[in-house]
């Protein structure tokens, strides 16, 4: 590494000049650590997009201790116990970036400060402690463990993403590599953040020297910090703005939750809960803490039903409780392994077996595997939470007669996936299909696509009512005419 | 039924005490009925959203004599004869939700109110004559029947909603069910809601007895209501917020005009319109009455071009006259059955018979059923309308080309549908497709992609201008795919 | 032609009378010229949607000698030698579309004035020099030869677009029709604009004569005017808005940049970046020049990484020059022809040739026809511009991370598609297809499918971070299945 320069230091005295009336006027009447104010000085000219978020952040612009003063169910910090040195000051990057250094490998030396370029969970709940304690409960924060060490589905990653060559020796299925699992399955479900040493970059202020990152950039929900701990806040609340907003709009959920296997953002596109959204959310209050229905929204985004405080418009009545565990409400897992089957106990699911001892929530004859999954009572319970969260807009003869539907609907897809898995079931006992691998053939592929993207589509449709979406976008057609490939090669059955 | 009880009665009491000074101040200078308060009193702690979403909307800010005050062009109520005991309100939930309840099956005594659940377009009239009228004659009104009761498109909607199982003795497919139905076809078709009779349902106030409605929730454009009409006018101005700027904005259509078999909606987010519409609808004027050309809005919407009343930017000047039968202003039907052919005289099209006695409007060489269908007369007169739309903004030459280009297509694509049906009959008639259920074996599915989905996906794009959804996306690069495999497996050509 | 009547001149002063008052208020301080009045005087009434689009625009509001006055970086006309006749009034009608007529085989005489139909590039640099210039140079302006008269990629447009057709005889396929061109493929690329001669046409004041166009209407970005320029500015500043807040939202890139070919509007939707600017782009500014990171907006658009001036928040120091030449900050094509490849030197690509003469970057092969592309020095001096515009939000640890991905899907998707490409010759080898048109069969569609759509759409996704679009949507499981199929059927491999 080459020493940081003479250069760079007048550079930066330059920047000040420059900056600092800037700084102190953006901030006005929320005072900023002397740490953060050194932060700025320099990111300010070379990361100006950061220090504007941040800047235009609630982060920026209240102090802890002033936030604590509000009305409990308008409050966003649950922690009442914020460190006093924190209390007083705006959050900005220090109070942020210095946390629990001893515990993340990330952290570093960095112009005589002690910091860590990630901020986790961990961090994050010296201010938001009930959102991190239920966040590490959820099935987001287990995502890549419930991927990559169940059996099942780390075969399909692989032979989904391991390349392929040909040679006059036949074909060679490489595994995946690490960079085209953090582009895909990884970007959502997250990535180990590793460090694997110090390494030297180029920057407007000369070379510094940071920590060298293995399976960066990562946002994935599960992520697994240098601290240890799991999950990325920025997942939902980009980055610098740390924003609500966008959290509680539907294009945050839409970067994973998407067509054509898990398909709640194209579902809910074809809405009229999405049709009003889009037509009318320009007149909304999205910041509102609580969010009150009626007054501040009329249509429901993904939030609103899985997982935002809602009040009724005085603000004072709770409809439902903010929960950050994003399946506290979901009493049945829709996108089917391969048979939709009753939400699993606990988020991390990798020590679910079906009674032929496979890692799945079912068996390939349908049987649920009863222990690890809800019971009925638990699932009653959480559809009325869902039923409350429907009950502003809606009557009862109109939430039942949803819920019904969908019930319905739930066991006519599980039963043709069914039929589906006794026709695959027949390829594999005749040769046609080799069992070993069940994920890797055409004809394998077909099937898969038969219960991973058109029933869950239809289930999605009908949770959600995408109408369409059930009928030709990805839905019954597509479910019946695999069916209808699947007998004509397997049973040669022109018919 | 359990009574209704004390501990109800007290609830209600607490909620008067809370809510009436909100009601109050909410409707200021309009006028509520006493029944309408009444109503108010309680769901708007159980409902909040119903009724704030009703106080933004003018029926909560403008009572209909005042309305009928307002110069011809701007009116949005087309009935001069609005009954008196009506006129001097606001249009609250006990002025609609009362109307002709002798007429309505789901009419019911509900705390001392004989209301109806449903509000029909029969109900609507009362204020909205002309546009119930116009909507009764349309092919909306008559979706239901236009489905059911064609004994081909019949099959084509069993076959493809029914459940399939498998065993010993072979496969089974079952009638579609009422509940899938009621999501897919039917969700945009219409339901027929019927009452079965009454049932106790849990309200925060305890039990109430309600109307059991089969067929329910159901906002289908043909939707069959309680009172016998036809049609629901919350397809297009969702619920209570009766909204014109929701019903003028595309997200309405797109709920179910999308792709792949009518992508009016997958086009027009593709074309030149729909990028200015999205770049700049925050700047226009949507609720204004006329709707004028270039003074509210720079980029026509479905609405536009086929429903509104539009004005040039003085407000005076017509270009198009409003109609709510939404086919008035369209010459040629596109989506194929399974060739482009004039648009149907009338709305309700089971009675169509091509020349071989299908109820299809062409027979399966191409020729119309022209008896019931527009003369090329009438095809002139509505594509001239057209062209007075585009005038604002199209000079003649670019506005003939276009409509020059569209006439092309449609022969192309047709041409192309026939040349897939020749190879088709081919199948039929050597055995290697049974020709008794058209829709249900995996070639006939690929020949039903082929015109269903890709020759109409090529037609939308044609007339919405969506250039490369014709090319790839779900046009000729598919058609001929399709075309392809079929010459494959059915003439054995691998060429 | 019948002649110009009386009653069309009556018709023509009474709008005088109407509009007159109307015009003067629109243009208040910024003089119109004489013969823009003239113009406005009938259009007014007639294109309500073409003036009142012109009103709000910059060139409706301010002089080009005004315009001129501004501190460089805040200009948006690049010459300073506007003709002193042009300076000092508003850019209105004529201004424009009195350009140049001599060249122009369009122009004809209106009611008095010599005018162009179009207005062409050419005419555009009056004022746009530099834009002008720098988009002469790239690929959009020579879009249609670089389409049209490549052999391989000719061949491709006649078997998509041609009519097939069938009879005792055998199959016909027709070559593709003009007017099926322009609707699809030539509808971004471009069409060639001719002047057939005059023609009669009814407008509102009677008959009137203009010159009859063919392949028209047309807006693609390699538009070959009738003054022998190429490129439609209105492709991305549509019509009379010129609105650079439209070219600046993607919304305007995705009528032709999407899937499932180009699919980077789609990958935008999916990812981070858009998913920040769906949710936040009404709170931004979207026309000051020069564009001001963080202060102007929180996230890119298209234009933001690959055209748009952009600086530091004080607007003072640069971050990214201004290009219409918008593949000058690329390094590589992603698209595949058949593989990624560098970029081409030129914008005219219609002169490559590989190692075995045909008219492609690579060899089937892979390997590169290197003395028609960028070298490895210029793409990173390309790669190290692209790197200056992410800084502002990322750290050198994440832009590092980033870009190392993309270079491994590059390659791996390269290494999947050469597979596919040894099965595909096998199929040519061996008869099972045949290589003379190696697009019309439906093997050869499977496997134009693979990289044209699914290794496109990998590459697109890793380099605009759209994680499940490379996965399920259109990715790595389709271009695996698409691998598996074609293993099935050439290898007679049911494994």
């Amino acid at each position: 590494m080459r020493s940081f320069c003479l250069t760079s230091v007048i550079r930066i005295l330059l920047w000040s000049v420059i900056w600092l009336p800037i700084i102190s006027s953006a901030a006005e009447d929320v005072p900023l650590s002397e740490e953060t104010e050194a932060c700025i000085l320099c990111h300010e000219s070379i990361n100006s997009g950061i220090i504007h978020d941040w800047k235009n952040s609630r982060h920026a612009q209240i102090t802890p201790a002033a936030a604590l003063q509000k009305p409990a169910l308008e409050r966003r910090i649950s922690n009442e116990a914020i460190p006093p040195e924190l209390a007083s000051t705006a959050v900005g990057c220090y109070e942020c970036h210095s946390l629990n250094t001893a515990d993340h490998a990330d952290s570093f030396e960095h112009f005589g400060y002690e910091i860590n370029i990630i901020v986790s969970p961990k961090d994050c709940q010296t201010c938001h402690l009930e959102e991190a304690t239920q966040y590490a409960n959820s099935k987001k924060a287990h995502a890549i463990a419930n991927l990559r060490e169940n059996p099942l589905y780390h075969t399909l990653v692989q032979t989904t993403l391991g390349v392929q060559s040909y040679d006059e020796t036949g074909w060679t299925h490489a595994a995946a590599s690490g960079t085209t699992e953090n582009e895909t399955c990884f970007a959502c479900h997250g990535s180990e953040v590793m460090v694997l040493g110090m390494r030297d970059v180029e920057t407007d202020f000369g070379e510094i020297t940071v920590p060298h990152l293995a399976n960066w950039p990562n946002q994935g929900v599960g992520r697994k910090n240098p601290d240890g701990s799991l999950g990325a806040c920025t997942s939902c609340h980009p980055r610098h703005s740390f924003s609500i907003e966008i959290a509680r709009k539907p294009y945050t959920c839409s970067e994973c939750h998407l067509q054509p296997d898990v398909p709640a953002w194209d579902v809910y596109q074809e809405s009229k809960h999405g049709n009003i959204f889009f037509s009318q959310q320009d007149q909304w209050n999205w910041t509102h803490v609580p969010w009150r229905v009626g007054q501040d929204f009329q249509s429901p985004t993904c939030a609103t039903c899985h997982n935002s405080l809602l009040t009724d418009p005085s603000g004072e009545t709770v409809i439902a409780e903010r929960t950050h565990d994003f399946g506290a409400r979901l009493w049945v897992r829709l996108f089917g392994l391969i048979y939709s089957h009753p939400q699993p106990k606990t988020g991390n699911t990798t020590h679910i077996r079906n009674k032929d001892g496979l890692p799945l929530p079912t068996a390939f004859d349908g049987e649920i595997a009863a222990e690890y999954l809800l019971t009925p009572e638990e699932q009653t319970e959480r559809k009325n939470t869902m039923k409350r969260v429907c009950q502003p807009c809606h009557g009862p003869s109109w939430t039942l007669g949803h819920f019904a539907q969908m019930d319905s609907t739930l066991a006519e897809t599980d039963q043709m996936v069914y039929a589906a898995t006794q026709l695959m079931q027949q390829a594999w006992d005749t040769g046609l299909a080799d069992p070993e691998n069940p994920f890797d053939e055409h004809l394998e592929k077909k099937w898969v696509e038969l219960w991973l993207f058109y029933a869950n589509s239809i289930r999605y449709a009908s949770a959600m009512c995408g109408q369409d979406y059930a009928t030709f976008k990805n839905g019954w057609w597509q479910l019946n005419q695999n069916l209808e490939y699947l007998k004509t090669v397997i049973q040669n059955d022109s018919k």
